[in-house]
């Protein structure tokens, strides 16, 4: 991370002993220092506009975009780093992420391999993802620090504003009898993969919010009537 | 080197224990199993028509020419492969190659790292060079197959669907008080151009129609309960 400017680091329920033992390489021991620690992926990338799964796998049957990693990708990337901050999310060494992890992913991203080895060593797949995002910036340190003053409604929305309307809509669809009982996980991660397909921007995701949670408000007075 | 399809490891006067006591990666037994020992960076290399060392440092004083890992290296080497075997050189992690190593190299390779962290990880530098020059090389088909199987899906809603997510949803702001009496025709709009912004799918338009609907049926029987 450390070689290619990268500085933010988030666990989700790290391993406490793998953790504590950790030690950074030469140079690099701030991003230990300051990794931040998160009880779940949802809390983990909720000030993020852009959250990209990482995944060996690529004829998963998901309903998330898959990309390739390549120059086009990185650049993709970097652009949006205009915009905010976007999270690479890495999977445990053995399982990787699970379709749970999936569901808080705009989209995913493959690491183009042998086709007979395609499961990588977790730093060296960090290290490729991150070489190729910090392509052609004449200094990798500036990454992350860019932002650019777009008009705030017009900024996306970060990852904790969609998935209010994830709950809420949930919500709302659990009173309406549209998510069957016993079927919540498959519908929760149905809905939080849809609403962040939408690609909502922060004055679209207020509104729709402001949209659901009324519906909500009548569904649970009705209810009581 | 087995995520990206390089076999053949060869090493000169490796540290006997630490590499008696190597474990390969999973899926990758055959590298460690095949690799080869040399006493000399001569006799390693002596079967190669061109030697690439690499190196962190970018400035030293080198009669070696000095090039930065990029697309164009990558395809550089990839073209020489045509020709004959090509040796990277890559030196031990704590001080890297020597002046003697690098005078068995034709030139030298550098990966672009931030100003502030130059000396990376052994096998994070392996692996980034490698997936430069595999770029390209490694089975693009499949990738191209999962994005076409999405492709009917994933077409854009008409803006006839649209609009019946519009007037649905509307009828549950109705319902829900959400939209105040007197203003039908700014919420109207309000909505038909949030739905529209949303550049919805034709599989997520179905979807989101499907869950609307729903919940306005259930307003409706509540309501005459």
């Amino acid at each position: 991370m450390s070689n290619f400017g990268i500085h933010h680091l988030r666990l989700v329920n790290p391993y406490a002993v793998a953790f504590r033992e950790a030690r950074s390489a030469v140079g690099a021991s701030h991003v230990l220092k300051s990794a931040e620690e998160f009880k779940s992926v949802a809390n983990a990338v909720a000030d993020c506009p852009l959250v990209i799964g990482t995944t060996a796998v690529r004829n998963r049957a998901l309903r998330n975009p898959l990309r390739r990693l390549d120059a086009k990708t990185g650049q993709t990337i970097r652009e949006q780093l205009h915009a905010g901050r976007v999270a690479l999310l890495f999977g445990s060494e053995k399982i990787g992420l699970t379709n749970d992890d999936f569901s808080h992913c705009h989209w995913l991203l493959n690491i183009p391999t042998a086709a007979d080895h395609i499961s990588m060593n977790l730093g060296q797949a960090v290290a490729v993802c991150l070489y190729e995002i910090a392509r052609g910036e004449t200094d990798p340190s500036e990454i992350g620090a860019v932002s650019l003053s777009l008009a705030k409604d017009a900024a996306p929305a970060t990852a904790g504003e969609a998935e209010q309307i994830t709950e809420t809509l949930l919500e709302a669809l659990h009173k309406s009898g549209y998510v069957k009982p016993g079927n919540d996980a498959v519908s929760e991660k149905k809905v939080r993969s849809l609403i962040l397909r939408l690609s909502l921007s922060a004055g679209d995701a207020k509104v729709l919010l402001g949209m659901v949670r009324q519906i909500v408000w009548k569904l649970r007075r009705m209810g009581k009537d």
